[in-house]
């Protein structure tokens, strides 16, 4: 490989999300866009509608990952400050922008007010990201990608962000199921396959523990190379059944 | 009012949330929680299975804010590294506490192995958070309290949570909603009404804008003062009657 992966954070904007109203969905959309595209998301945080603190967070992400996803605060209304705190995060005015101008009189004719006049201001600089679902664009400036909050709106909007990045070589994930025990039951056997083998990273998620009878884990190994995540999975899979543990592959 | 609110911080911890392999939940159940104890919650991080990350971002996080939750990473598998991260944060070793050790044996009888004694391990000077579900605690250190990954234990975790906290004044939200129009079409007077009554937090949340038909927007009033809310309910409403918008008042 020529280079090493893209890394990538996301941030969500929105006092909706922290008081509990809204339960956010966008980083898990997120988050497996990028698997798929073999960017390597590295942190997410979550923030209210202040603009301190938006501007400060967002500076000091850009600074330290390859992208940045905003998702939030750019629609018409007094909450929606996402576009001016890029705008002051990067140090440049925020400007209508033409072709955004011209989609939204398109979408809104006479109804084309002041309020929806604000979703056309643009950091200088910054190319617009299509919406295909309400018009309104999201844009990207430098390596910051500002989307809508709107889970619908926001997915769509990573079609037309797809193509602007890097992509890398895909991690694949394989999962080996253990049903009958707990996870502490392979802990021993998981944990000195993963400190052996360090160019592959190693989950355990367990499942059940409760009402619904089965217990058990998902071991997950994850890595770049494809025939060493699948040799690993054949050496974790014989030795828990040396252990009389049974093993499945899901699906 | 004596104090101002407490304000709090929450860490999720874990490679399979921002691997997209798994959906966090817990970040709105905890805000719901906070949300209904009066205490403020002021922003969220999702960090993967990184010591050095772990470490910095609770560190951050903690000289921060009155009170910060994580989720994750204090299972038996060796990439359940939270408690560990935990005790090098504050500076304390990591000690078998007695009462959790006790705990564990009573559950595990003769497969109380060493990855299951693991959990038993609690940074000094830690208090145990109860586990109703699977028996192994969760603890507080500080103003930190460190909480299980799988949603079900989490939220049953939050139960011994509750009463450690400073509890506020809750927080009161009331929504008016709009519909047949966007929020493009009431941003003027909620945004009039925003600035004038900072005492008020008001925000826009669109919905429809696709293909179910309607669309509209809630609007929502948030205060520490019912009577101060109630009268701002009113207050808008009238102003968007006045502009020949009609409203409603869910449930």
């Amino acid at each position: 490989m020529s280079q090493p992966p893209a890394t990538a954070a996301v941030l969500i904007i929105g006092d909706e999300i922290l008081s509990g109203r809204t339960a956010d969905t966008n980083l898990n959309t997120i988050a497996r866009f990028l698997s798929a595209l073999g960017v390597d998301l590295k942190e997410a945080r979550t923030v209210g509608d202040l603009p301190a603190q938006i501007i400060a967070t967002l500076n000091a992400l850009r600074a330290s990952h390859d992208y940045v996803f905003t998702t939030g605060g750019i629609g018409p209304t007094h909450d929606d400050m996402t576009a001016d705190c890029v705008a002051e995060a990067f140090g440049v005015p925020l400007l209508d922008h033409p072709e955004a101008v011209a989609i939204l009189e398109r979408r809104y004719g006479s109804d084309f007010n002041a309020a929806r006049r604000r979703m056309a201001r643009i950091p200088a600089g910054g190319t617009l990201i299509a919406n295909p679902v309400t018009d309104a664009p999201g844009f990207q400036i430098g390596n910051v990608f500002v989307m809508a909050g709107v889970p619908r709106i926001m997915t769509a909007m990573l079609e037309d962000v797809a193509p602007r990045l890097r992509h890398g070589q895909v991690v694949l994930a394989r999962t080996v199921r253990v049903t009958g025990v707990g996870e502490g039951a392979v802990a021993a056997i998981l944990g000195d396959m993963a400190r052996a083998r360090t160019d592959l990273s190693f989950g355990s998620y367990p499942f059940g523990a409760g009402s619904d009878g089965e217990i058990g884990t998902n071991l997950v190994i994850r890595g770049r190379d494809t025939e060493a995540v699948n040799a690993a999975v054949e050496a974790l899979r014989a030795q828990l059944a040396a252990a009389g543990i049974e093993t499945m592959l899901p699906q």
